[in-house]
């Protein structure tokens, strides 16, 4: 792959030998697979006793990434794991990404390799394959938009609508790990504590499709999602969806070592990050309480990852309430926001 | 609907709002769908004995469109219609349509709301509808991407790979019209004759779903796929895929008559913008030379449409050659390209 630019292959915008080499290389028919990339759309035999997933999610840069945070394979890997989370939170598994490039002039075509390989690496390491997309030009930002298909045994399906009052509010990971990780992207000179660690938790989130699927299994779980926006935010949605109200206890919060000691050097509380922080890609799910300690044993049995309470649902009438370590009841936070450069 | 800006709502961006504002307009649960917009993912069920057909297309200010030649209305039109014909393009039924819109912090929700509502009301035509979707602000060019899912009866999937030497080649309706028309919204302000209709045809361009429904169904068509970049590349492309060569005969080329007058006008050949022109998304199919006349009396009366025998698939070895209409040979033309601004 040489430095040439996309705009200068030949004539004002060649990409079709783009796609072409792109199709060549990442295209891979999988079962149920009636055509591999290349016809006006991908077609393919569904899963008996399935049902379909669809979700898309596009990164932009300089709202939802900056060049200078990492290069475009990474940034792949990135575009592929929020949405991968999306399937898991539905308790499905992904099998299908229809990827959109939208690139400057000026890219050259190694750089939309490498994110093209950064997706189909990490689409692979959950069996699912790159199976279509489109490729243009702008005289943008460089933007990175995929659709991923997957599916669900029918009965498997969790949705946000299910938590009944009773049930238990449990977290997979950690929170605030990803908003500590951005702070530390954004000013890479200092000397953070646990630097690597949090700017990993940002940059590479962790799909929990294996956890989400022995959820899903164990047919306790009520309600599920994942948490791209902030425990606050995305439980709002969950209790909205399902007509309950919550409570979450501050001091069971799953926070890092080094998401607090960031927190305390930017004198912010740490539950804030956790709370507010966003982007964690974390599972967050509802279960009658007699179920609770057999699920985190299964999750840590077979899918290695401790799920943490953190609180409890409540009926409609309770609203929301967040009460802090000593007892306190503190006004429900309000949801995170993009912080666009 | 206010003059809002999206990015002045409360805090720097607040897509929130917006995508649950689109979704509580958009939003339609149709036959199969577990589940409406706003869960992590669409959740529906596969019909039976149908495959699954997923395509994605992206449309970028200034490179496929320009903001002076239509509203956000018949943009959201256009970015339907020209993924309506991929899955036109395999013989399908479109269902499910994910948008993921790319505006500028200045954008108003009134703009995001048109596109969205042109994109709704294009798939209803065809009885699909918008099914989920994210918006996310960008500091660039507006971008319209939409992936679609539809099916296809398992027997009567379309591809490019069945032509065989002897088939004849056919396309609907005229080529070049889309071609023509974007030089009209180039230079508004001289009066072409048919300005209105070239105009037209390139900015809703008419998905092919019926006819191409009816030809899938006569189980006569060997090849098909939608004329997106010009008769010559796709040509090249149908023949590639099944490993034959072709003859076109340019004096058969469908040219309406305001394309020719244009064509005359800008001193080029009528046939090149047919060949050439790209974006007139009719179908471009091939057949065995006894079913042509019936096929062409089904489209005419099922589907309203002309469709126009141009040639002829002939053995690989013979390659790819245009016949003009005194008989010479011409080179075969090089493919399509898009013309940033």
């Amino acid at each position: 792959m040489g430095r040439r630019t996309l705009s200068g292959l030949s004539g004002p915008w060649r990409e079709f030998s783009l796609i072409a080499a792109l199709q060549r290389r990442f295209a891979s028919a999988g079962p149920g697979d009636c055509l591999g990339l290349g016809d006006d759309a991908a077609a393919y035999r569904p899963r008996r006793g399935r049902l379909e997933l669809v979700t898309c999610d596009a990164l932009v840069e300089n709202i939802h990434w900056k060049s200078r945070w990492c290069g475009p394979r990474a940034l792949g890997i990135r575009a592929a794991a929020v949405n991968l989370s999306d399937i898991a939170a539905m308790g499905g598994e992904p099998e299908r990404g229809f990827l959109i490039l939208a690139l400057p002039r000026a890219s050259t075509q190694a750089f939309a390799w490498e994110i093209a390989a950064g997706v189909a690496s990490e689409l692979r390491r959950f069996r699912a394959r790159l199976a279509g997309g489109d490729t243009v030009a702008s005289a943008g930002p460089v933007m990175v938009a995929l659709a991923l298909q997957g599916t669900v045994p029918g009965r498997q399906l969790l949705t946000r609508s299910g938590a009944r009052p009773g049930d238990r509010i449990l977290v997979t990971g950690f929170l605030g790990d990803a908003a500590a990780g951005r702070r530390v992207l954004d000013a890479p000179a200092r000397a953070w504590p646990g630097k690597k660690y949090l700017r990993g938790r940002f940059l590479r989130p962790q799909p929990r499709i294996r956890a989400a699927r022995v959820l899903a299994q164990s047919g306790w779980v009520s309600a599920m999602l994942d948490l791209s926006d902030g425990l606050a935010g995305d439980l709002r949605r969950l209790a909205q969806a399902s007509g309950v109200g919550a409570r979450v206890e501050g001091g069971r919060l799953p926070i890092s070592a080094p998401a607090r000691v960031l927190a305390q050097r930017l004198r912010v509380p740490a539950e804030d990050l956790a709370l507010r922080g966003g982007e964690d890609y974390e599972l967050l799910f509802t279960a009658p309480a007699r179920r609770i300690r057999e699920l985190q044993s299964l999750l840590a049995r077979r899918a290695r990852i401790r799920a943490t309470e953190v609180g409890e649902i409540l009926p409609l009438a309770a609203g929301l309430c967040l009460r802090t370590a000593d007892g306190r009841r503190r006004p429900w936070p309000q949801g995170w926001e993009h912080h666009g450069a």
